[in-house]
């Protein structure tokens, strides 16, 4: 094998020179770009190119192809880089405040005790908690200046895309996040047999095996943590909870079993949701939207500018948009802080090239494990 | 920028004998590998070859580490095709049944006309369809040989993740897919006046902004289906229900509104799920699981095969694994056939670098469209 490594290293010597020599054009043809006002991608010309070296490739053809893929999508990066970056991301970067302001107010959905409920305690310590019944008047409430907490994954009320169509459609940003570690327990009134549960429908559905190896009836509720309410209230005999211990122990209840549900390990990511956007120095993760027109390679053209640029993704998720069969929605977190100018530049250099994007918010994100 | 273009075309000439040449050398180190029984990645001396052009190209150091990235990916994919593939997917893709035998039951949980069922008919026109309470007894009908049918969004049962686990703890296989749309209706047994709602608490919440502003009274059901029956069989003045049209006309209720849910064009998921694979010569998407370390491209080193291939994908999701924090699993469809010997070869190669990784399914999907 040696002898074909010391090939190999022969080639590089030859390759980067040329590469480089590349680059230094592609820059002088950005400059020239940019002076004339036009965008950097010229998709066209970059077509003409990949069919080219695919045709003088022969069977190599498709290695040919990728090989100029990406060598265009590097020098479109170096292009951006020229550019300058789009006007309204660099004006957010620079007027937003740096510090979230003392909340005036918090407000989560439900009643005390409920997940959201803890999430907004270790979002907003010491902050006054406020609850509406409605997921909808979180949002509305945030439209009057409070800070609104939602779940954005396993929440009754909506999956994640809700909560993000509904953070696109206020123009909100996201100014910080928690995961909260869903652990049911199983709790009474008082300790004694138990015959019949009360529940949200999807915590009964998450414990569900042993509701049924236990054969208890089952009682649907509007929320867990109000569940855990009407339990202590009526005290009645045989009549069991499932909810958070939290809640259990907010309502003074006995808890049973902990840890009842199917799965190990769940967790609920909840976001803390702002009108004005937020950007501290510190903020470690950042939050985009964007949508792709559904063509070969178009999201893997998208990541290699996270990777190239030693970004680490944290989250993505994509949804086909409903009506247009070949385009979907992304929703992509990363850990980044905007006021990283080679940061700032990749978003501005996304929001250049891609349909419809935008800018969610840049915030600190607690981890689990503190919790615990 | 004439003068630069004939520049860079100039270099193009002079960069892809340098490539193909470099594609020879790969291939015969890949043939020396396979004959040694050596893996096809050696990270240790790909990273000495980034680090050395890194150096070497100063301030274009990034782009010639990226540059270098894309080569040696282009390289393994060679490499990979030479190997011939992992043996259990090779026997599964040739000893799979080519179609689904008609099946003797197919089960989904739930009632009559709830949108499982309508994801049942669709996906098994004719079949006979039995319900049961519980989510997770699906899948224990399933192990004995029944055709599943699951939600695997929007749904309370779970999310996406909670199914995909069972479909994972169970190694049982997709078998079709199928998106329903979840279009919500106003109800009553008789026309007049509404105070009273009854439905499934997702449905309720789904609708929350008509319930609102009507001032509706709610009263959560495990079921909209259900709680359609319930409605009918009441017949209380002022009852109403949310539920869908055709729950709505099974229990012969009048429709007051439709589309009554705040979110247009929202769809779920269904999936067909069987203990044996089923791969048809003309099925069309394809799904994996599979983890991936928290390194930076990661991600992207697998998109790229698929960019690479012409393949699209058609979802991705990421879940962080819990009590690990650098490390994640992904959900991924794509378009293909694993009879096509180049997407089995991606999928071998995939299933060779991948830490963990399961092949869920290869199957057809209904579109939304044929629905309406």
């Amino acid at each position: 094998m040696a002898v074909e490594r010391r090939e190999i290293d022969r080639i590089d010597r030859e390759l980067l020179p040329l590469f480089l020599e590349r680059m230094g054009c592609v820059e002088r043809v950005g400059e020239l770009k940019r002076q004339a006002g036009k965008p950097v991608r010229n998709a066209a010309r970059e077509q003409e190119i990949i069919d080219r070296v695919s045709r003088q490739a022969g069977e190599m053809g498709q290695s040919a192809a990728e090989f100029y893929r990406a060598i265009m999508a590097i020098s479109r990066d170096r292009e951006h880089n020229l550019m300058g970056g789009d006007p309204d991301l660099l004006e957010l970067e620079q007027r937003a405040n740096r510090e979230l302001q003392s909340p005036g107010k918090v407000v989560c959905q439900g009643v005390r005790g409920a997940y959201s409920h803890q999430a907004a305690e270790r979002l907003f310590p010491g902050a006054e908690i406020g609850f509406v019944p409605e997921f909808h008047e979180v949002f509305r409430e945030v439209s009057e200046g409070a800070l609104g907490v939602v779940p954005v994954e396993n929440s009754a009320a909506g999956s994640v895309t809700a909560v993000y169509d509904l953070i696109l459609k206020y123009r909100f940003y996201i100014v910080g996040a928690v995961d909260i570690r869903v652990e049911h327990c199983l709790a009474a009134a008082a300790p004694g047999e138990i015959t019949r549960v009360l529940s949200h429908p999807q915590a009964l559905a998450q414990c569900s095996e042993l509701l049924s190896r236990e054969g208890y009836e089952t009682e649907d509720y509007s929320n867990t943590a109000a569940a855990a309410k009407a339990v202590a209230e009526s005290r009645e005999p045989g009549l069991g909870v499932i909810c958070s211990e939290d809640a259990a122990r907010r309502y003074g209840l006995t808890i049973l079993r902990r840890g009842v549900q199917n799965v190990r390990n769940n967790t609920t990511r909840f976001v803390a949701v702002s009108r004005e956007a937020v950007l501290p120095v510190d903020a470690s993760k950042i939050s985009l939207c964007f949508s792709l027109p559904h063509t070969t390679g178009s999201l893997h053209s998208v990541l290699r500018r996270f990777a190239g640029s030693g970004l680490n993704l944290t989250k993505i998720e994509s949804r086909p948009l409903p009506g247009r069969s070949f385009e979907y929605d992304f929703y992509l977190d990363f850990t980044g802080c905007i006021h990283d100018p080679s940061t700032l530049n990749l978003i501005c250099a996304l929001k250049a090239e891609l349909p419809r994007f935008s800018f969610l918010g840049n915030y600190s994100e607690l981890s689990t494990e503190e919790e615990i």
